[in-house]
C-alpha cells in the first residue's frame, strides 16, 4: 500500500515558458522527477527540493530501459509522496505512458497527467501557420513513420496521403525513406514541406522546401528534435531564419 | 506606422491552471484583450489592467463577425502597445487565427503566436489513454466533419478510417451524421468511441460507447465544448464518472 501519487507531466516543446501552470506547481512540491534527457535544464530545475534522476532513453527505444523506468516508478511512489515523470511535449502523445500507467496500475498506485504544449503546435505558432485552414485544410494527421513487428511497412505513409496537414514526429533521421514511401502514395512532387528543428529553442532551425527535396534533409546533420510538416498549407508565407538559406538552396 | 504588437495566446483547454507561464505574462502585459466567449473567466480576469472584450463567435462561423474582429485588432495594435487575441485551446489548430494574421500581415502590424494545450491532449491526459500506443496506434489525426464549399462531403471521413486514433472537433452537434459517414467508410460499428466534454472542467462529462451507438449522443443535450475520439486504444480501460452510466445503458 503507497502514499505516493506519480505525475505523468509535459514539459512541452523545449522553451522553460512553455510550460503550463499545473505543471511548474507540480514540480515545485516534487520529491523526486524521473525526467527525459532532452527536458529543458531550467525546466528540471524548477523541482528545486526534488532528487532529479535524467533517464536517458529517448524517441522510445530499448525496452530494457522501460522497463526499469517503470520499476523505478513504482519504487518511487512507494517511499515519498509526489512522484514526477517529467516528458518532452505531451505525456499522451508519441510517448510510453501508456505502459507506465499499465505498470502503475498493476501495482495500486496512484496517478494523474497533466497535458503539455505539443512540438507541431509550437513549431506552428513559430512558423505562423495554422495547421488547419478554412477552405485548405480540415484535418491534421500526427505520426512516426517507425513500423513494429507484424505493422505492414507504409501504412503509415497511407495514413499521411490521406490528410490535409501531416506532422511527422521523429523523422528527420529517415527524410529520405519518408520521401520514398510518400511518393509511392501519390503525393505530388511539389507537395510543400518544413522542417523544423528545436522548435521554441535559441537554435530553432527551420527549412523549406519540396516532397521532392526532402532526402536532403539528412545532409544537414539534424541533432536535436526535429518535426516534418507537409501539406498545402505551407505552400506560402514561411519566414526563413537568414542561416537556413544556403541549405535552402543547396536543396 | 504601429507600436503595437496582437499576441495570438492559446488559453488552453480549459482549466485556467492549464495556460502555459508565457500566455499568462503575455496576458498580465495586455492593453486590450479579445477573447473567445469560451474562455475561462479566471484566465481572461489575469489580463488585469487590460480592456476585455468578449467576442462572442463561436466553432468559427459568421464570417462577418469575423471581418470585424480583424478591424478590430487592427484598429486596437494602432493604438496601444500589447493586444491579445486569446482563444481556446491552442491557436494554430481549428481557429480562424490565419485569416486575423494574414489581416495583420496585410496592415504591416507585427504579431506572434503563443501555442496552447489543444482539447484532445487535455482529454486524453484526463482519461489516461495515450492517443498514440506502440503496436497499436502510430498515428492520431484530429479533424473537423464541417465540409466548406466547393469540399467533398466525406473526404474528412475517408482520412478519419485511414488513421489509428480519431479526435473529431466540433462534431457532438452532429454525431448521427459523423456515425454513417465513418460506417459508410467500413469503419467497424465496433469502434470503441468516447466523447469528453468540457474536458478539464469541474462539470466535464465523460461517456464511452461504440460506433453503432455513436448517434445516442445527440440526446446527451451536450452544451458544452465536445470531442468525438475513435479508435482501439479506447477499448477499454476508460474510468467513467459516475454520472455518466445511466446514459452509457441508456446508448
Amino acid at each position: 500500500m503507497s502514499a505516493g501519487k506519480v505525475y505523468f507531466v509535459g514539459a512541452g516543446p523545449g522553451a522553460p515558458d512553455l510550460l503550463t501552470i499545473r505543471a511548474a506547481d507540480v514540480l515545485r512540491q516534487a520529491d523526486i522527477v524521473f525526467h527525459d534527457a532532452l527536458v529543458h535544464p531550467d525546466t528540471v530545475a524548477l523541482a528545486s527540493k526534488a532528487e532529479r534522476v535524467a533517464v536517458g532513453k529517448r524517441c522510445g527505444r530499448h525496452s530494457t530501459a522501460q522497463r526499469f523506468i517503470n520499476k523505478r516508478l513504482i519504487d518511487a511512489a512507494r517511499k515519498v509522496r509526489t512522484v514526477v515523470r517529467l516528458k518532452g511535449g505531451d505525456p499522451m502523445l508519441f510517448g510510453r505512458a501508456q505502459e507506465e500507467i499499465a505498470a502503475l496500475q498493476a501495482a495500486d498506485i496512484e496517478y494523474e497527467v497533466v497535458p503539455g504544449v505539443t512540438a507541431a503546435l509550437a513549431a506552428s505558432a513559430e512558423l505562423g501557420i495554422s495547421l488547419t485552414q478554412r477552405g485548405r485544410a480540415r484535418s491534421v494527421v500526427f505520426l512516426t513513420p517507425r513500423v513494429g513487428e507484424g505493422e505492414k511497412p507504409n501504412e503509415w505513409a497511407r495514413t499521411a496521403a490521406s490528410a490535409d496537414t501531416v506532422v511527422i514526429y521523429m523523422g528527420a533521421g529517415q527524410a529520405g525513406m519518408i520521401a520514398n514511401a510518400l511518393l509511392a502514395q501519390g503525393m505530388p512532387a511539389a507537395t510543400p514541406v518544413v522542417v523544423v528543428e528545436n522548435a521554441t529553442l535559441p537554435d530553432s532551425r527551420r527549412l523549406k522546401l519540396s516532397l521532392h527535396d526532402l532526402p536532403c534533409v539528412a545532409a544537414l546533420g539534424m541533432t536535436g528534435p526535429a518535426l516534418i510538416m507537409l501539406g498545402e498549407v505551407y505552400r506560402e508565407g514561411v519566414i526563413q531564419h537568414a542561416d537556413d538559406v544556403p541549405a535552402a538552396r543547396r536543396a
